[in-house]
């Protein structure tokens, strides 16, 4: 049944990480010879008069050594990854372990310390203490984040961020209570940028962009950032199209294309239209072909599908439209099996939870660009957004950057503080 | 490999439901051969100098074909259900062609017409539309649930409803404008009995019951409901234990055990101290165990963890401890592999969303007394719930009524929709 | 799709062996993270003018701690077995860890040595050195042969040994040059009983078993046997029901029912006939369904379906006309999920490599017949066998003694050369 | 789990054929909604007093029905591969929807007429009759064979024949009483071509392929075939290396390389011996690592990896030296992703069964050679093997020619039968 399996995961490929998966099942093994649960306690062999002679297991020291054999799973899969990298520097990424193991298998642009990250989240969460529920993708996904912090800290200049659901709820706007404010400014305080990368498209109109971070603006106000501090903190509409930066007044600048280097958003207009053209065309098809109460918007560098006033379109629709326009646009540039970012006029096509867009340009043009105006690396740069499956429109960035896959503003939360934990010991 | 994916199964059972598992895979088929996207349209055929002679495909008739080939998976399924049903009648369900391919399957109580409900939904949803996003276990449930309300409407005598997530967001009070409101008067109008069974546990404390439903009651004020019509609507607290009725004020009336035939919950307080210091034990061995900032709190007939204030525990920490007092009672009355009504004292240990709970008897018991009082059958009753996961507190309604598993309350206002649909043709 | 690959399983379930594929899929964690392949030789490094620095890996040191992980994996299984037994003693198996990850897991009469096992074939086969392929089906049935003889030795009281395959080719005879004649002699020396437990059905016709056997007769002549050494081997025919012990003279005696405790065999004759009415029925079906060129046998406790002269059923049609007919048997027994060996009358319907056979009794109930007749219990009585599988007749063997599952006579001979060995030692 | 499945996939693959697996997991939709046994005769019924209404099920007519539907399941598929036929004849194969599900898919050089094939095959075996067995590995690879034989019959020019396993037992030679003569005759009356492409590689010695052939060799001069058709008969032996021709005298005539167009081999000495020199190395290291009974033996264009006498190595051990070497040599050529066939210098390192060799060239270049000098074109040359797996020696034929899977050489007897006839009724 194996190429059965094959075509299943084809199929809902959408809905998986090859990595974390993977490094799922190699800890199946230790949870399911160690952590299954002690079958009859002592109180309850008296009470059915049977006496078994399992003292040996199920002590605290037994749960330490289950806890030691994930940490050496870790450890196993951190080397795996240093030999990756290793043979990516000398250009031959495709001979790694790793890559046999895991085709699909991207780029590491730094150590990661998993064993030590795997320690630091089972002391608070206790992955290795649980019988009954093996270590699950996001107990993975919440490790491989903490590694990724504690490897860029020493170098990290600049950090980029999704705006829905990463800095705020879906839809809504940075509130002045929000706890990450400070976060933030923490960061700016220790010189190191930050900006956000949102698909929201405003074209240059500064205000709206305003509206939506206000709580963060005013935060910057109230804790006095000086034009310095400030001058660091940059949005990116429409995923890398309009750019703007915070000026000593906290207010948002738009930055005209030509004052910064643009080039990598090479396309002209015609060639822009002629693609959103074909989205247009597939997204029609979409609701045509579905049904869907839904209307096209045509932006000038987007076209969307949106749901009628109090609609809701369900996941599989939202994923439909998705995956249809993807597969349009890069037949139609020519690599029907590409991804996004590798053809002639970048693009991306993403389920926005509600609704479903095409942007031309995509969160790694939007990165590169911040990188190549502030001098920062692709190991000195952290991308933190929660849509990283293949219809979402922060995978991207993983060619260009680190990334941290959170799930909600708590989680990015948590990130930044574990962050500023490392940052702070270093400066002890 | 088969045995391990065994093994997974297993460890994973508790996120997954048998039956729908098994319709998605048989969907498949057609999906894969069928659904497949149109690889290049005429228009780009031309832009690549190819001609393909592939007319016969993709027309709005090749799609029909599919919708017909998806609804005859369902027309099977529904043949393998109705034999199941015979076979059961007849005391040799064992027997059955779909016992065989799904061995854990429970009791249908109704026939259930699911190609028919296949086609209704499919002209809302066109799932056999989509050609990149196979039928998902959400499309399938969806299904079961409008197949089950057509089947039932004409004999429905009672419905019983769970209250978070299922009727208002959880640990929220039912507002007045909660749109449900005038679908759960219409049931009240047609002469069909309406409860509501909930985990929540507050003894004989009406007024706290009154106020978590003020909304509905003040519904029914405001529409002028009857004695007689009021005199319908229950609330069963603690899964079980405490029961009340709407009285001509609108307000609740506690109803004493004697009232009402409760002899299903026949344990004594002695058993149930003795049952609930076991789950105590092992709920503050999870708490030790995983280090949970979490404190356990006792009551008369249940016994919580939860968490510290402003704390968040992961899902996987509170399946964690439902599986294992889940397990630790399992054992303790002698039958690890039992479900958790099957034994001598019924409970239910379950994730409630922010905390766990274990509770000495179990909706199976709440629903089976409402049905001896009320003299409605399991083919004549519905339970309509969102916990129907093995860490669930509705998925022992199974064994005693017909059920439908929503996730929010906007499905329960559509599938109500659904029923109100039907109900009212009939009367035509 | 979890629940489809128990569809796949359930369907495949008469080609698999879980406790084989259960260990199988626990040792690929360490098959995977230590095994793979070396990516680049120093010399090819040298020829790409790259320079890896992986000289701490793939040493003999390093191989020998791949050795050591396998060994680990083995020991804790060998745990699971322990703790296994140790609860079944206790009449609660039902408890223990491995009878929740493996359920259909039967019961184990001695303890498995397995990591002494395991170190003794890798010595010889290096299991544990392959980086391509991954530990199999067949390392893991010889590991657990070699562990069940290591453990009976001490004990050993009687082997049985199934005829075809077993101890000659398919259909053949024992040869006179058969190298297993020394092996056997060893063993009658030791006083040790050996029987032959065949499907072959001649009644009581002595000369014809002699026929088939006579290399091995002559080779007992040859060496001169002592009659209390040839008094200690048997012939049972027909799986359990014509029983023969040699004679002084080299000869088989049929022994009559009433000289030995025949009770296990406790059905009528009608009641044979009325089963193996039902059997020939469905095989009969078999062959109209599948047009078989091939003809029913009736025997007086069989029935079987043989191809015509010169022709050859595929392994589908016979496992298909096993299963049949094992289905329509139980069934008929009233049970349709249980045993072949758990129905009021055993039976035993299998493939039999070019026919298939339905036989009243099985090698269960003679098992069972020897081990009374010569005081033998379950943890000193080894069944060796090559038809393990669901449509097999050795495997209802296990329910009676260990077993060994060789696939050719030549795994014969090296299961007795390991059985020799540490019965040679233990004299020493 | 799914990403672990890849992983086990991966694994395995040289245990599996992708198309093959991908065909027979569509088959199981409808053998689990159709096929399964009907659980209770009526006379079973009568003896259990139920009565089930089941009569429309289980009749002809329904197994009809199922017959139907495996039928169009195979019809679907033939509309796959014509589909992907097309797109592959406009240099866009990758564009296909079979590429996307089964991505490693390869050329199909005609038409496959799977559905007529299936109901030839099913005239015969009855596969859609099984209620217990699906279709099986071995059932789709005979459908498929029957249908590349009618698809390609019309046109055919040239049949190439593996040696051992297919024409004659492994290590045998085509003795005189072969029923497969009197085929291989019949084609060479046909003016079609014949070949035997065999690994065995005795340099320019014809008197040994002689003798391994002497059987059909004798039968040519039996039946006088004329100097024009046994001409039409050749032997390529050492994959590619030396080729010999049939002479009136039906005599074997070496052939020079420089009276064929041998550029296809166009490697020179020093290439060759120091790329045996990487398989020899890896080889030793297998025998070391392993500690493998075996020595290792250099020839001209081969290197092999042979037992000691009675020694014989386990299917595991050979598969990863066969594994092991590929690796290498591709390593060493700089494409550790890449087939063998595509490399600089092709070889072939392959499990022989009972020991490992690494030829230099293979049968693809074989089969090319052979096409090149008789002029048949792929859709016209039919190479008839047993190894088709990534460990065997006949897999790499795929890329020139249509191919048979055969498994012995009564496989081989009954596709020339099944082509004999669909060539003598074009002839009528």
């Amino acid at each position: 049944m194996t190429s059965q399996y094959r075509v299943n995961y084809h199929l809902r490929a959408h809905k998986r990480d090859t990595l974390i998966e993977f490094i799922k099942g190699m800890l199946l093994t230790p949870f399911v010879l160690h952590a299954q649960p002690q079958p009859l306690s002592e109180s309850e062999q008296q009470a059915k008069h049977v006496h078994l002679n399992l003292h040996r297991h199920y002590t605290e020291e037994a749960q330490e050594a289950n806890t030691q054999r994930y940490a050496e799973i870790f450890s196993n899969i951190e080397d795996l990854i240093s030999e990756h990298r290793e043979f990516q520097h000398q250009g031959i990424g495709g001979y790694s372990r790793l890559a046999r193991l895991v085709p699909s298998i991207g780029t590491f642009f730094t150590h990661l310390p998993l064993q030590q990250a795997f320690r630091r989240v089972d002391q608070r969460d206790r992955i290795s203490r649980r019988k009954h529920v093996p270590p699950s993708f996001n107990d993975v996904r919440r490790i491989l984040n903490i590694a990724q912090v504690m490897a860029i800290a020493p170098d990290l200049q600049l950090v980029t961020f999704d705006g829905d659901m990463t800095l705020y709820a879906d839809g809504q706007n940075f509130e002045q209570d929000n706890e990450l404010t400070h976060l933030l400014i923490s960061l700016l305080r220790r010189r190191i940028c930050v900006a956000i990368v949102t698909a929201a498209g405003y074209g240059s109109d500064a205000p709206r962009y305003e509206h939506r971070l206000s709580g963060l603006l005013k935060g910057f106000a109230q804790e006095r950032l000086t034009p310095e501090e400030v001058g660091q903190f940059y949005v990116l509409g429409g995923e890398c199209n309009f750019l703007f930066r915070c000026n000593p007044a906290y207010r948002l600048d738009y930055v005209e294309d030509s004052q910064y280097p643009s080039s990598l958003r090479s396309w002209t207009d015609p060639q822009v239209q002629q693609l959103l053209d074909v989205a247009e065309r597939e997204l029609a098809d979409c609701v045509r072909r579905m049904s869907l109460n839904a209307e096209i918007l045509r932006k000038p560098r987007a076209v969307g599908l949106v749901p009628q006033a109090q609609q809701q379109l369900t996941r599989e629709q939202l994923d439909e439209c998705a995956l249809s326009s993807q597969f349009a646009l890069l037949k139609f540039q020519g690599s029907p099996k590409a991804q996004p970012g590798d053809v002639p006029i970048p693009f991306c096509a993403f389920n926005g939870g509600n609704d479903c867009w095409v942007d031309i340009g995509n969160k790694l043009i939007g990165v590169r660009i911040l990188q190549n105006m502030l001098g920062a690396g692709p190991q000195s740069t952290l991308h933190v957004g929660d849509q990283f499956l293949s219809t979402g429109n922060d995978i991207s960035t993983r060619t260009a950057c680190c990334t941290c896959w959170i799930i909600n503003p708590q989680e990015t939360q948590s990130m930044l503080n574990e962050l500023e934990l490392v940052l702070s010991a270093r400066e002890d």
